[in-house]
């Protein structure tokens, strides 16, 4: 059996291979495959449509010979660019994947045909394609070829890796992070609708990079309107995620940092009933418009999901929150809560009406333990059911 | 020199002392002044008006021969207490105490003079008396006596532990604690009104305990009349903390938890004009009354000083709470956060309006560590300036 080596500055190395495929089996590979999940984080923001991907390559002696990672939709999979690392030493070896190899033609040949001809003899997989259609094909496909399959190594650390990425295939939307920042009282504003700045800078370049993680920002007019916000990572991503404006009135500013396309990449989005001149007005700038059957969260998300987005954040007022709530569009939030007693209009609060009547029907979130950010607050929350 | 003398499940006890009074001979004492503190912190939420105290007294030996702390208000002082554990090996001692011993004749004969009737020949206090007409007084008695004076060790613990104590001193009120409990999006009920429970079962322990702490709980008329609330601490505390309402109009329930004495004394504040006819309803009740000249967080907490209060909770709703905040009858504040998204009528949040109009004129509160209380966040503030 192979014994994979030991490299400085790595996870702690596997011990030697006893025998053959067995559960203690899987715990060997598990440094390895922490391996590939680092380098599959990588590429997080950049990957979409596609999921996040890592690989190593170790040789018939078990030492490794090559990393990979998808960098970006239409360039290299990981194992592709592994197995160009490890060349001929790939021969009688293993690669270690974060994810169930290809086996289709998209824009890139099959990874399963590219691990065959490499001479590849074992794949140590975390998990499969959540594709109902193709899960199991490119399994099935290595082992008709004859390389033996190893499943179920870190198989939660790859599902939380790809959250986004397997919760759009399987509910046909991105995953929704819902973010604000408020006092420790609950305020989102003063009662004049001064909010800048609430948290500090620290938090503020937490949230920086929140953006760089999603895909897509979605703000109501309201918030363009008051704010006047920018909504980009700051170079954290690029290219910066994409800006949506949902507006069913199309009552928006003439002048808006948003429509500079310059900085970042913005869609405007509304219903049938916004009027014709107002359109014609976002046309002029040479502002993309997109136009929903009906102007709601949900009918946005399938339309970004079709543009290829995994993840997207709500940056929104309370009114357009409790929709996308409503809809089931947030799987997680991020609540950013400042040491600050604001106090004012009662109406700048985090959340709209969410029609409950009884505290029981109020589902308690999975809360994640609380974190400093300067001195401020991060509290994040994920959804009783993803 | 005395060298103080081991003991099981104490502190690290203190070094040989080498030398006469100095900055590092305060170090060596420190352990010692611990575990005063310690013996002090068990009279919390039953000394007021008087501070929490504790006491230890080492024989010529440095060895451990008494301990005491001030269990209740007209109860023996710590001095007096641990003066009598000890007995005739106090002679040639130190007596290390938590506050200046005091030097007046109140309920109980002058602790200096106790000290200096049992032979103690040093006195190592961690702080003065707050007092600025008496303090110094009670350590001058004692050199002027002969004895042997260390100031100075352990003070930022000791005041803290005084805090409410000393605030009120200065300031002639209580120190004030703010406390509500919310859902993860600023809300403190449900549209409907409905608020129980918000937190969990821990939470809710927690804040029994909170008011064990405190020597009056306050609430105004509306949460009175939507809550019904009990403000006990289950027995915790004994005495239960007085439960005062402040009601203007005086518009209460005929029939509430609070009017059961025999549970909890309950007193209910009012300005001059409230109507006769309700105040002679609450006295065929039995409810005890106190007429303000302004019916006012700030004239309710300086008869509550009147009355022996050191501190105090609010757990009012959001406009008694503003009201308390604006006046500098909150110090402190325990926020209660649930993992909950409630969403619902925007105006159950904790506060009312202060009048801020940009987020510089917000102050920054000092933030302690957040802490798990079951699925519940506390996270408790204190005011940028106490
Ligand atoms: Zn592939
Ligand atoms: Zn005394």
């Amino acid at each position: 059996m192979a014994q994979p080596a030991e490299r400085s500055g790595m996870s702690a190395p596997p011990g030697r291979l006893t025998g053959g495929v067995s559960g203690g089996a899987t715990a060997l590979w598990r440094p390895w495959m922490e391996r590939a999940l680092q380098l599959a984080a990588l590429g997080c923001g950049r990957t979409s449509p596609n999921p996040l991907v890592g690989c190593v390559v170790l040789d018939a002696e078990g030492r490794l010979v090559g990393e990979g990672f998808h960098a970006r939709a239409g360039t290299a999979h990981a194992e592709v660019g592994a197995l160009a690392q490890a060349g001929q030493r790939a021969r009688g070896g293993t690669a270690v994947v974060t994810l169930e190899p290809c086996c289709h033609h998209g824009r890139t040949p099959p990874c399963t045909e590219a691990l065959i001809d490499a001479g590849i003899s074992r794949v140590v997989v975390a998990m499969g394609d959540p594709n109902p259609l193709v899960g199991g094909g490119g399994l099935a496909r290595l082992r008709q070829a004859g390389l033996e399959v190893i499943e179920g190594v870190a198989t939660a650390e790859a599902q939380e890796l790809n959250r986004a990425f397997v919760h759009r295939i399987r509910h046909g939307r991105p995953l929704g992070i819902l973010k604000w920042a408020m006092g420790a009282d609950g305020r989102t504003a003063l009662g004049n609708g001064a909010s800048q700045w609430i948290s500090g800078q620290q938090a503020r370049d937490w949230v920086h990079g929140l953006r760089a993680s999603c895909d897509a920002v979605i703000v109501g007019g309201g918030t363009l309107r008051a704010d006047d916000p920018l909504l980009t990572s700051r170079g954290r991503r690029d290219p910066e995620p994409l800006r949506v404006v949902l507006s069913r009135s199309l009552d928006l500013p003439a002048d808006a940092r948003l429509w500079q396309s310059a900085t970042a990449p913005t869609l405007v989005a509304h219903g049938f009933g916004a009027p014709a001149r107002r359109r014609f007005q976002l046309d002029q700038r040479g502002v993309e418009r997109l136009v929903l059957e009906t102007c709601e969260p949900l009918a946005l998300l399938e339309r970004l999901a079709a543009r290829g987005c995994n993840q997207v954040l709500w940056e929104c007022g309370p009114d357009l929150a409790a929709a996308a709530l409503a809809q089931g569009c947030v799987q997680q939030v991020a609540a950013v809560i400042a040491p600050k007693l604001m106090g004012g209009t009662p109406a700048r609060t985090p959340l709209g009406d969410l029609g409950f009547t009884s505290m029981e029907q109020v589902p308690a979130w999975q809360a994640t333990p609380p974190r400093g950010l300067g001195p401020d607050l991060l509290w994040q929350l994920k959804a009783p059911q993803n």
